[in-house]
């Protein structure tokens, strides 16, 4: 595998006055992405396909010279397995590792377990696309009942419970996600640690939506690929240098998106 | 594999007076156990059957009804792999992790990637046996320059270098060890965490040493299984209300004792 790995761009590899460096990752194909369920907060494992993109994800940052100081993760297995299966490839198994739930993936609400096809079916695709798509229209909630709920799951046992979404829209996503941004990594960012982030295509969203600035309509048209790192070199003000930063792997990750685009128009 | 768990003992669950609760658990058997050589810091993987018995020790872990709240771990990936993958057979990937290389195995100083037969031979049994199970002699310090050094070695790149050591005696693995049990896992207890310790052969038996007021003699007669969790209960004191604790699975520590003994013996 190590020789499909391209070489980084020369500008990645510090210089052109960046202060800052951040990495963010999102998570290989899980069980249910195979499967085409809505997942969300829904605890799922990689897919095979899954581990081998976050096994080439950490062949990419071993060969960019990209070093990272410290992981943060969400709570969901998906993210914290690619985090261990592509650190372990960079021989970085021993790095400081934080984990929190602001880094989870959007509650899917109430659709998560069902079938997307189904729900598309069911609701029609005005409606779909609203609870996909939308900035601030999120599913109905889920019960705390459905077999789909976090409601008692012990890894949230400490969250005050109006803390606990049932629902999300992107916008709640951004809203639980920025104190972690400015409370947790803009510290260690600001310490001069490379900061590596492992979590979800919503989490990700959300954060490159506050970086760069997204407007709330535009961020719809953006999406994240799997398993490919997405550099950011920030400026003392926390900046984006280049905005929407650099993949380590710029043709695939254009590949990924303009067929997620094309899947889009089906 | 389920079946071959056996019940926890009831007074593991609780009770008894028991305000702390501590479990130790030794990484699985790793590629240089396998091969015989002295591994020390050098950062060798897993084995297949140090893999199989990492995926044991979460099961016991499991069935036991003990759960972690917090896990800290060496900066060794023999014992950080055990941690994840038995954290993952007990659905408990999300735990928080703490790292530290005061949690390491003991340094084998020039000892290190060398064999253990072929050591015996050139210097003769009781040079060798000093080596392994004296208190307070230790092997010959390594080169810098030697392949198995950890000069230079990333992880240990925020080390003041007189912290680094070149060869260690398991005294020096209770000194080096004791400030992070006072200043990391103590604090942990005492916000009433669990707390799960996965770390080697040598820095457990050290933390046994503190925990049960061992002597220096009667420490080099004490062994440690791998993969099978120590559960230890502890009063206000910090003090075991059982020495020596209780494992997870009795019968199967007993028996991995005694064959070391046996071992010993040949």
């Amino acid at each position: 595998m190590a020789d499909e790995i391209p070489a980084p761009a020369d500008d990645l590899l510090g210089g052109g006055g960046a202060t800052h460096t951040l990495v963010l990752l999102r998570h290989g194909e899980s069980e249910w992405n195979a499967k085409n369920l809505f997942t969300g907060w829904v605890d799922v494992d990689l897919s095979d396909k899954g581990r081998g993109e976050a096994e080439r994800g950490g062949a990419l940052l071993a060969s960019s010279g990209i070093l990272p100081d410290v992981v943060h993760t969400s709570v969901l297995r998906r993210a914290i397995r690619t985090s261990q299966i592509a650190l372990g490839r960079a021989d970085l198994d021993w790095l400081p590792v934080k984990r929190s739930w602001r880094l989870n993936e959007r509650h899917y609400g109430a659709l998560q377990g069902k079938d997307k096809a189904q729900t598309l079916a069911e609701f029609g695709e005005e409606q779909f696309m609203l609870w996909r798509r939308s900035y601030d229209v999120p599913p109905p909630p889920i019960a705390d009942d459905d077999e789909f709920s976090q409601f008692g799951d012990l890894r949230y046992s400490d969250l005050p419970p109006e803390l606990l979404p049932r629902t999300e829209c992107l916008k709640d996503v951004v809203a639980r996600l920025l104190p972690y941004w400015y409370d947790a990594i803009v510290p260690d960012l600001r310490l001069g640690r490379v900061v590596l982030v492992t979590a979800h295509g919503n989490s990700l969203r959300a954060l490159v939506k506050h970086l760069d600035g997204v407007s709330d309509e535009a961020i719809a048209g953006l999406n994240i690929p799997t398993g490919i790192p997405l550099v950011y070199r920030l400026d003392e003000d926390l900046v984006p240098l280049q905005p929407g930063g650099e993949y380590l792997d710029p043709d695939a990750a254009s590949a990924a998106i303009e067929a997620v685009k094309n899947q889009g128009k089906k």
